[in-house]
């Protein structure tokens, strides 16, 4: 496995890549690896010839008193995992060589970013859509794999790549959950023992309101508050958003039709967790 | 030579040239050829193996009451003449496929558009870049050229590049004129007779300014005021700006301690036009 931590070793070798007629596939990371991070490089191995991981922690998308310097790092950690799976190369590009002075260009999607984590984090996904369109030009991927996880950020890159036309197919791959459902964070290293039994309110309050749309509930204000009463019946626990939306658009909705993605974002003690899941009306 | 319309087709095309080994040299263009246009294309095909000329009249660069209906079209002729210089192929994008429904992201760069026509033109060079990120996902050029005569567009576009790494190389070409020193433009189509005689002030101007910078004048003031008062001896000459600023940040200079950006932007009747030089106090 190789190890690349300048822009320019990236280019030349992912060209040359290309040149050999190989296909890359990109898993942008911020590194602390977990088994959602692990199933995002499988399946980049599943649909292309050299798997390259970039593993840095970005500070343009953390907002003011967010948790950048608290972020959980693991270098050594990572590096062996990312080996363990079948990982060709890992790219650790510095802060400088990423920002470097005079450093002032952005790439913004707007309407989608407009509901859900963009409110509560104002800038956020500003950051995220620049970083990723820059790891797109330094590794050139022909894919690039995102966790459903973040339903949002899947949904605004998705978008950016289609409105900028960059010729990279998009993959979003399954949360992957603890055996007692908690999705995969990286955050979840905060957690401590009660707080994490608190957290689990998250994913049980996603299997309440999937088990009332099996039994006919199609009222978004009726589901939404009853994740909201499952989540707050917890300890540690602080409500950001519960949302039903047009998993599309991801504008509030009212009534769910055909389908919906019910989102929610949750402090517990020190940790900003997110969660999950499309609601569908079909009953099959 | 080929035509392209689709950015499916061109992107498969790039590709394959990429693939094959060969270089791709892009110039992107609103079309309505003169012999810039042909100047910058004759340098595309001394650095590259294929030359891409775009054709697209980019309305989201074209401000409310600006000359985006009015603007000099003439395909056949631009296809003949981009033919008679060697050009490879000719791509000419629509704009429900550039543009399509549900189109939400732009690429923003901050500061270099706060100066000049970024302030006469508000959300002019947002157009511009996000158009050139397209065009450049589209094209995948491993270089593209830009004339001087657009300085600053020049200078947003390399800070673009620079900043979002795209690999590619941007050269700028020095501003072609007519005989009596009339900077090519496609809106001096729009002069009578008699404005384009007024025109001819904006070069003057510029050669006087290079004299007094021979003479030994460094005060940005003095400088811009005898352009001010060149310009305004001609009738139907309406100046936007003229302003000394440095060439590297495009912020205004009092003093010219080693060189300066000389950029002006006159309306002539129904045109505005543009025109810039460097002013160097060395006397060499």
């Amino acid at each position: 496995m190789q190890r690349i931590e300048t822009v320019e070793e990236m280019q030349v070798l992912s060209e040359s890549i290309r040149m050999a007629g190989h296909t890359v596939g990109l898993v942008p990371t911020m590194g602390f690896f977990h088994e959602g991070h692990l199933e995002l490089m499988r399946v980049a191995r599943r649909y292309s010839d050299t798997i390259v991981v970039s593993l840095f922690v970005n500070p343009t998308q953390f907002g003011e008193g967010e948790d950048l310097t608290a972020y959980p790092r693991d270098l050594d950690g990572d590096l062996a995992k990312a080996r363990d799976v079948g990982v060709d190369c890992v790219f650790v590009p510095s802060a400088e060589d990423m920002y470097p002075e005079g450093y002032q260009t952005e790439v913004r999607v707007r309407h989608l970013t407009r509901h859900l984590c963009g409110l509560s984090r104002p800038g956020h996904f500003d950051g995220v859509t620049t970083v990723v369109a820059k790891l797109f030009h330094m590794v050139k991927p022909h894919l690039a794999v995102f966790g459903q996880k973040d339903y949002q950020q899947l949904a605004v890159i998705s978008r950016m790549v289609r409105d900028l036309n960059m010729d990279i197919e998009i993959i979003g791959v399954p949360t992957v959950r603890e055996p007692d459902g908690l999705a995969m964070s990286s955050r979840n290293s905060y957690l401590s023992v009660e707080e994490r039994e608190s957290a689990l309110s998250l994913s049980r309050s996603l299997t309440l309101a999937r088990d009332m749309m099996t039994q006919g509930e199609r009222n978004a204000a009726t589901l939404r508050e009853a994740v909201e009463k499952e989540i707050q019946s917890r300890p540690f626990t602080r409500i950001d958003y519960v949302r039903l939306c047009d998993p599309n658009t991801l504008e509030e909705l009212e009534t769910i039709e055909n389908e919906a993605l019910l989102a929610l974002a949750v402090q517990v003690g020190k940790a900003r967790l997110i969660d999950n899941c499309i609601l569908r009306s079909e009953t099959s």
